[in-house]
């Protein structure tokens, strides 16, 4: 365990904080509820938009900016969204400051007030849908496919850095079809996508679900959702993709002339994640010494770090590692060869095993001279003495076998903390132990909502591929034909 | 010359604004002086930022994340920087909207009243050197070499799609050093980056040069920069790069303990490069047909259009035009085949012209059968029939010549364009004809200013090139030792 480091069962959030910033990933700033995203946490983030990224234009999908502000009446448009999204928000009022009259400083000057206040985007469908507008006129312009890679500002009361924080970054996808059909397919072609990239880049097993109707993105139709469990039992949803109907259609006045020749409303989804899933990440896989990353998102995949003595072996060490360097780059693999003299090996071995790096390789002028390395992995804090020969083949097998390894653990974790629940009194008493409980839920958000005022647990989603079986609500006793999950959430 | 479309002699600006519209680029929003980019737009934006982030990783630097907010009272520690930035900026006030009492829609809510105003970055040395206060304490901590990709608020009063808009997209370097002549390095470093792309990547000729103190940024002890000519013969600042001498340290008390064991201010700099790259672009190279693109920076560098009749025809076209698509993928060629039959071919050439694609290929069943292929140039409206033989060794080179040839055109116009010019007469008569007018100055804001008043003239640069040599002063007849650049700018 890390030194002065706080273990998870001590104090799971606390563990949390301190691992954001101890591993340099983030710091809170001087603005309430924004954080600084450092260099090391950045990096791990843009690894995370690549492959997004890429999965998004592989499927279609291209890249545009829409403006940061949006004027308040159009949140009005869209009455359920007004009530999701208007309200805690920063509202841009003047766009001037000018000297205060008695020389003190600065204030906003009272001739350079809004005619109408601008709201920093919490979500862009308002602005997007009204631009849309003016490009979709027949069948022919759809659908539109478009990503915005983007910040947005929630003025949240209760901030954690990446997990919830005033200003995040994010991708919105918005798309316009001719159909209901259309949009539907793309909701769950997308939610797909995230699927995809948070078990095979994140090893983050997620559970695809349905939105209860109290869940739902203020204005859609149907939300689906990725749930993900956390290592202390709580679910976090890291990504969610809506069909929203034609509600922003007809909020702005989106028609189009279908091949019928007739005029009709488009048909809309939406579809985001954001900085929260470095929350995910970390909370996923972390342990009481740091770090724990997994290969397909680590900035550094192999750190090689030299142990010598004088000037020969010093020669000999570096010329083996530079060696090893060149064959791990030929296969894509990024590695950092630590040869600063600076910091003692123990030092370093601390400093990356706190920082997640998935492989060590320690090059000793000793073990090199029997033809030996020592290579460490982070997940499981193994380690062996292999040859040198062939070593970049073992490394690359190794970090596959981590990876892999990373989401057997992951899952196997959420498998043993998932239980069915039948008994209300079963379930008081299990949801305080932590996990996803399935449950029969009789389909109304009033009993939804009674769970929630009496165990803090909610409704994660409604699982794609939940089984049809008769059974009664865990609350009411009422009929209900599939189980659903229920958790406390981060 | 495309149809309906305004030429540059007629009307320059208009034509810029419809070329921007017409090519898919950008379009105004309803948000005042907030711009969408749209996906050809972003696509372009896309490349330029692959590029420089590249070359910015290549020269040891990270990229990070600050916050969108800056504190009022930020901006009144630097002195000079509050003057050249807390003024026109969006002021956000209010964290919270209500429903009015008469039901008439939304207002700021008086009890969600901020402490102190917060400031839309209009740029971020202020929140980053208050960041960096804790991030350095010693040399070992130096030097920090952080770069932002970011958006920015300027509450500009008249605005033009990419080259001045309210907001905008950029990249800001913020570094930090032990000493005056590392910073000052950095600066050069950077500007070089930053001449380089655009010379090789945007194909635009640029002059490196110092701002002359008037046009300094407000902070700065020095602002290098580079500048372009555009087609009507005005001058474009395509980046800048500052020497912060050791003002924003001292405004943000970031000290840090030397090798010789004192505690000294930091040195800093900052650069960056932003979204009117794409006005510079599109103004440098575009004609009276629409957009012309340099193949570096082309979201689609080759297009290939089919033109058969009946199915067996469509057969032979379609097979050659797969063939030719991978090679010319195996290239890292771009290219498309549009093989839409709702359109006719010369619906594309026009739409495929008007986008600037470089190459066009045109392959027609009949000149197929003669083993021919049609070649079109963007850049210059050639055409010529070639071989199929070979063809992709062919389209590879000659992505290459345009490339090139965009760079020597442009080149030859400003050096056509340049012109000394030795007395106040004919500085007059030479500055309406537009163009860089390279004269001597003496050295004095009080001389510039008095230029700009009466002929809009501002220096752009003293070029870093520039020759020692006696002179006298174009407005005052004191003496000066080098030539400076004056024109008329955007």
């Amino acid at each position: 365990m890390a030194k002065d480091f706080v273990t998870r069962s001590e104090n799971y959030s606390e563990w949390y904080n301190e691992l954001v910033v101890r591993a340099d990933l983030a710091e809170n700033s001087a603005v309430r509820g924004c954080m600084v995203i450092k260099p090391y946490g950045y990096a791990i983030w843009e690894k995370m938009q690549a492959a997004l990224d890429k999965m998004f234009k592989e499927t279609g999908h291209q890249n545009a900016y829409f403006p940061l502000f949006i004027p308040k009446s159009y949140f009005e448009k869209e009455a359920e969204h007004v009530e999701g999204f208007a309200k805690e928000c920063a509202v841009v009022t003047h766009h001037r400051l000018r000297a205060k009259s008695d020389g003190t400083g600065l204030e906003p000057d009272p001739d350079a007030k809004l005619e109408e206040e601008l709201i920093v985007r919490p979500t862009s469908e308002t602005i997007i849908w009204d631009t849309y507008r003016g490009w979709i006129k027949s069948y022919r312009d759809l659908p539109i496919l478009v990503n915005q890679w983007a910040n947005v500002v929630r003025w949240e009361m209760r901030t954690r850095m990446f997990l919830r924080t005033a200003e995040f970054l994010w991708q919105e996808g918005h798309t316009a079809h001719e159909t209901a059909q259309d949009a539907i397919e793309e909701t769950n072609k997308m939610l797909n996508v995230y699927a995809y990239f948070a078990e095979n880049f994140m090893a983050v097993p997620v559970i695809k679900g349905y939105k209860s109707p109290n869940e739902r993105f203020a204005g859609a139709l149907d939300t689906l959702c990725i749930e993900a469990m956390m290592q202390d039992g709580k679910a976090l949803q890291a990504g969610t993709s809506h069909f929203l109907g034609q509600n922003f259609a007809k909020a702005f006045d989106v028609k189009f002339l279908s091949k019928e020749n007739k005029l009709e409303y488009v048909w809309a989804t939406s579809w985001g994640v954001s900085t929260r899933l470095m929350g995910a990440l970390i909370m996923c896989h972390s342990d009481d010494n740091g770090l724990v990353l997994p290969p397909m998102l680590a900035p550094i995949q192999v750190v090689i770090i030299p142990i010598s003595k004088g000037e020969e072996q010093q020669a000999m060490v570096d010329q083996e590692a530079n060696r090893i360097m060149e064959e791990l780059k030929a296969k894509g693999i990024s590695v950092k060869y630590d040869n600063r003299d600076s910091y003692k090996p123990g030092w370093k071995f601390n400093e990356y095993e706190f920082k997640g790096v998935p492989v060590r390789v320690t090059l000793g002028a000793r073990d090199l001279e029997q033809g030996l390395v020592e290579v460490a992995r982070r997940d499981n804090l193994t380690k062996e003495s292999l040859p040198v020969e062939g070593i970049s083949d073992k490394i690359e097998k190794l970090l596959e076998d981590i990876q892999s390894n990373m989401f057997s653990k992951a899952l196997a974790f959420r498998e043993s903390n998932t239980r069915n629940v039948d008994t209300w009194e079963d379930f008081k008493v299990e949801i305080e132990k932590g996990g996803f409980l399935s449950c029969h839920w009789d389909g109304t958000p009033e009993t939804e909502e009674q769970i929630k005022q009496e165990t803090k647990a909610t409704i994660r989603c409604i699982p794609i591929d939940a089984k049809e079986e008769e059974g009664k609500c865990i609350y009411t006793g009422k009929p209900s034909n599939k189980r659903v999950i229920f958790a406390r959430a981060y």
